[in-house]
């Protein structure tokens, strides 16, 4: 077998431990010297490839990729873009073909979610179509948690570590002071299609959660939140971003203007705090944790970050055997303690395959999850991912970030 | 001197190390046998000695108590009540003194800030007059960190270095997909009054800091914003509640109003999020951190962790030194590598004095700090105060909570 060079790149919305995974595919590939050559990062993910901006990982040191482990954000760039269909946009397939021709690529590793495992698997097919030799990968990651076949996405449990963390944290702040000031806290997070990151409150002291599968009832919830306050005085409130009535009107979208009359996207926190205020007459508090929980390292789970370097080295490893148009799924062999362990899933199932919150995780009265979410979400935020400081702020790796030489004409997007 | 009981009470908004006070006050107060007896808490703060509501501490554990260093909220509970001046409300400081007496107490540790300390130096000074021999001690803790003549108040290096920390992750997660999502990230941050906290920001890869002590102007922001995205591809602002224009009008008091047409508070965050929309056309996404920030235990500082820690144990030995209506302060002696003492400050030179900002911390252009101000600051995110975890969740005191027998007829407020 010739020695091929490989792509990686970064997909969608990054993770706090999506570098590790970075990390893991770079460094395993340096164990193969016989079949694979530089491993190229693609500059802003898939846009790298299309415009031919290659990061050469070989530029980099041990010491910095060993650094990646513990560096939030996306340290090659990621990006939102999804490469249309073959039929409406075979020139861009054919153009990322070109660039991989170019500079000898035969494995190609894309580190994302679900849009990203559909691309990888376009990718390889149409590589086949074109007789180009080519093992597509996909590496899986997305605090979504929605990628079917694997146990859980790397990303989500650092994201439900966070959630419960922080829950727990605010809302000792808040029943030490009840009594005579704030006597609800919303924190609004993460998941506008399923409710796998509000799931995570479930494991503090959350006294309410708002599901986007359990549609919002205004009297109900207002009733919870009363009960809450008279029996213990205060109630802690997780409320998910796609939290939505029965007609799928979004909370977030409650008719809030600004200034000028224009619509304001307000947030759902904001929204039911409003509610509070005039149904209830209590006074809140409310947190928008927006990117600060996907890209909080610090607090990572070390079972997140265990994963995300397996999926990363198994990658490697599957390309080597020669597998193609596959993904590493993390598949849970036991719960007590918890085990588990890579297993191939071929993209065809995954791609464009949503998992969802199962409707028995989510507790009877819709406001909490069950024992078996607990027994689920538990095992994920496990462990603390320590991360190195330095004057009091964690270490992160400063890549040299070196482009390969262009071979090929500008690529334009159409 | 006969053996006296003490009462500890915390007050105001809790910080995620108060708790570390209130363990070094009950446990220093041990080491005295001869002169203090008992340690009562006050039940959600002064309310508890108005109310005789006082937590006998003898009945927890050592462990327990231990566990209160790493505890955040107010482990018995604070309250937001100001007591009214001597000649508005004399009944009330007579009451505070009918309960201490009834209870032998003869020390008052008030752990709390500005206004706490005006009440610790009035409750000395009633006793006094009164002829009750009670000596009172401040212990100084405060996110907002105004508190004059100690250099820094406990609470607040904390913070500080939450702001800092989440700043820099988040901004990592901003600046690898700004290509093609978001361009600019705002996090607002606490200090209606004063951008102590919003300073911290400077810490990180903050572009734009939005301080209460600068004057807001929309065009030369906007312009600020349009700069760091055109040279870098995106911004990060930390902006402080508290930011105002030159006529002193809050920016979160933007005139925005919910679909019932009810004026919003609706954050500085989302106004100059809008600002940004109208103005640039720019993606956004913003973060508001609200408790989160204070109470945010697990990454708490080792330097606002050990003067927590010390200010507690400063107090008791103030005490049993005879003084009275001081407060510990903490006094910096040097800055590489930072040093610092405590050293006893009367609480009539603090009460009623609020410690600003200065102006030399300010950078020059108004949007960031100078090095004075990263020197001052860096000190108190110093190190990480480490807490222990089980089942991925951070462990928290439990505390018995045994109230003691009450001996008086009921407290009314009037």
């Amino acid at each position: 077998m010739p020695v091929k060079n490989a792509f990686y790149a970064q997909s969608g919305g990054v993770t706090s431990v999506i570098n590790a995974s970075a990390s893991a595919v770079i460094q395993t590939a340096k164990k193969y010297p016989d079949q694979i050559g530089k491993v190229y990062a693609g500059k802003n993910g898939i846009l790298g490839a299309l415009r031919e901006e290659l990061y050469d990982t070989s530029k980099e040191t041990d010491e910095c990729l060993e650094a990646l482990t513990h560096t939030p954000g996306g340290a090659f760039g990621s990006c939102r873009y999804k490469l249309k269909s073959l039929e409406d946009n075979r020139a861009e397939y054919e153009r990322l073909i070109e660039v991989f021709k170019a500079h000898d690529i035969g494995y190609f590793f894309y580190n994302g979610g679900n849009d990203s495992a559909d691309t990888c698997l376009k990718v390889s097919q149409i590589a086949e179509k074109m007789g180009y030799p080519l093992q597509a990968i996909h590496v899986p990651k997305t605090v979504d948690n929605d990628l079917p076949i694997t146990d859980c996405c790397p990303g989500f449990g650092s994201v439900a570590k966070y959630v419960a963390v922080s829950t727990l944290e605010a809302g000792a702040d808040v029943a030490s002071m009840a009594e005579t000031s704030t006597k609800v806290f919303i924190i609004e997070v993460m998941g506008r299609h399923a409710g796998w990151i509000a799931a995570a409150g479930g494991l503090a002291n959350t006294d309410i959660i708002l599901f986007p599968e359990v549609p919002f009832e205004k009297a109900k919830f207002i009733e919870a939140v009363d009960s809450a306050v008279k029996t213990q005085g205060h109630c802690i409130i997780v409320a998910s971003e796609g939290a939505q009535d029965a007609e799928g009107n979004f909370l977030a979208d409650a008719g809030t203007v600004d200034a000028f009359g224009h619509k304001q996207l307000g947030g759902v926190a904001p929204t039911i705090a409003s509610m509070i205020r005039e149904e209830l007459g209590l006074k809140y508090h409310w947190a928008l944790a927006d990117y600060l929980q996907r890209s909080a390292r610090h607090l990572s789970s070390k079972s997140d970050l265990d994963h995300a370097i397996a999926v990363g080295q198994k990658a490697v490893e599957y390309a080597i055997e020669g597998q193609n148009a596959v993904m590493p799924a993390i598949i849970r062999t036991g719960n007590n303690p918890y085990t588990w362990e890579i297993q191939s899933a071929p993209l065809d199932q995954i791609a464009n395959v949503e998992k969802m919150l199962p409707a028995e995780y989510i507790r009877e009265d819709g406001y909490g999850i069950t024992e078996e979410a607990r027994t689920y979400l538990k095992a994920l935020i496990a462990g603390e991912a320590v991360t190195p400081w330095k004057d009091g702020l964690p270490v992160h790796a400063k890549l040299e970030g070196v482009l390969i030489d262009k071979k090929l004409a500008d690529w334009s997007s159409n």
